[in-house]
């Protein structure tokens, strides 16, 4: 058996997210682990650094698996652009020690939310970006940010089930960035609850947008209930960046 | 009656391109006048700065229309904004002499044609850009596009039937830059014949990977004939940029 790390690129538009469920044809592991078994001729069995959700995108997804195979790294990962679907890209394929697990030796994640604020219409990132066009006060919102940082059970911005410690998390930072018309969200943290990307978006367009005081998100993170922070941002304004080992 | 100057981005992917034809729900111009004449409750013909073919892409076509209306420019703007699909976006609009005419008025026409010059996928671009991954010497093709430049009779590098004085068109400038795995090519003249700028491109692309040599392509000229030029690059790389007046 050898042991491979895959970085793929996705375009979430049209799949219901990264985690095979019924219908493998529709979800992005079941594509992939569909295409790996035939490329390989045996059961691939993949494992992601975590799941997308229906409609996210991701730049480098990473991918562990397993394959009992002759082929070198560039004639699989050949193969794999060339059979995969024009929405999915394979970036890079690299052979890695058994011990290497895509979700359990991911130190640290990189999210991005594009946020399009303009009333003028943005034709060709529209996949990727969620309009709002209400005037946003950067500086608010970078307040508000500061105070989510650090390691707080995160379970006011998730809309899973974990409590307590199962959902503390260290948020390390959420750089915000206005370039032209889009202003850009940056989450880098140890790892991500269900959902708490869009969360953290959305309570933050709110403050950005006056609805709520920065200091108004510490009292969100104390009280732990979920129905006290914002809307959850739709999804295809979300993107994985970058997962670190 | 009033007149009144439009511009428009779309994204040309699943349109049979500007010029209204037939079914007039499957072309940019049928659907924009299809809209106007419905908000505006009378008959409206609109003129662009030139047609674009199917599959090309716009950043800043202009657009010009009379019609006889009370409404401010800024209210018909946010009803364009409105009904549009979301494949094309009304960027502005104002109120124009009555001798400005889209294409009779245009003095010079900017268009971008994207390459992906890389084996690595693309996938959030890939209905903007042509994938040539084969190595391009960028000197060579600057060395072939700064002897296109110029007056000329570019019926060699037309599909369509004009020759002599009616295919003459001055070709400013070819701007070739690369950015990462992206090779830009830009075009600047006073008009451009029939697939004129994919034509170019094709042929630019072929001097680049070392099929023709700069020199070449005067003789080309020279010789008016379609069948010497390079192939037609495929319509989805190519963005009209912008039309100055």
């Amino acid at each position: 058996m050898r042991h491979f790390c895959l970085v793929l690129s996705y375009d979430g538009t049209r799949w219901r997210g990264w985690q095979r469920q019924g219908n493998t044809s529709l979800t992005i592991q079941g594509k992939l682990e569909t295409l790996l078994s035939r490329l390989l001729d045996q059961t691939v069995e993949t494992a992601a650094s975590g799941r997308t959700d229906a409609g996210v995108h991701a730049l480098g997804q990473t991918v562990s698996f397993r394959a009992d195979t002759a082929l070198s790294c560039a004639e699989l990962l050949a193969a794999l652009r060339e059979y995969l679907p024009e929405d999915i890209g394979a970036v890079s394929l690299r052979e890695t020690d058994p011990r290497f697990h895509a979700r359990l030796s991911a130190k640290e994640k990189v999210y991005a939310y594009r946020v399009w604020n303009s009333e003028t219409p943005c034709v060709f990132e529209r996949k990727y970006v969620y309009r709002f066009p209400d005037p946003l006060d950067l500086d608010a919102m970078r307040d508000a940010a500061s105070r989510l940082c650090g390691r707080h059970d995160f379970s006011a911005f998730s809309s899973g089930k974990k409590t307590g410690k199962a959902a503390t998390r260290t948020l390390r930072e959420i750089r915000i960035e206005r370039a032209g018309e889009e202003v850009r969200l940056t989450f880098t943290g140890d790892g991500f609850l269900y959902n708490m990307a869009r969360i953290l978006t959305g309570t933050l367009l709110e403050v950005g947008r006056g609805d709520r005081t920065p200091e108004s998100v510490e009292e969100i993170l104390r009280g732990r209930d979920r129905t006290k922070a914002g809307f959850t941002a739709p999804p295809h304004g979300l993107c994985l960046m970058e997962v670190r080992y």
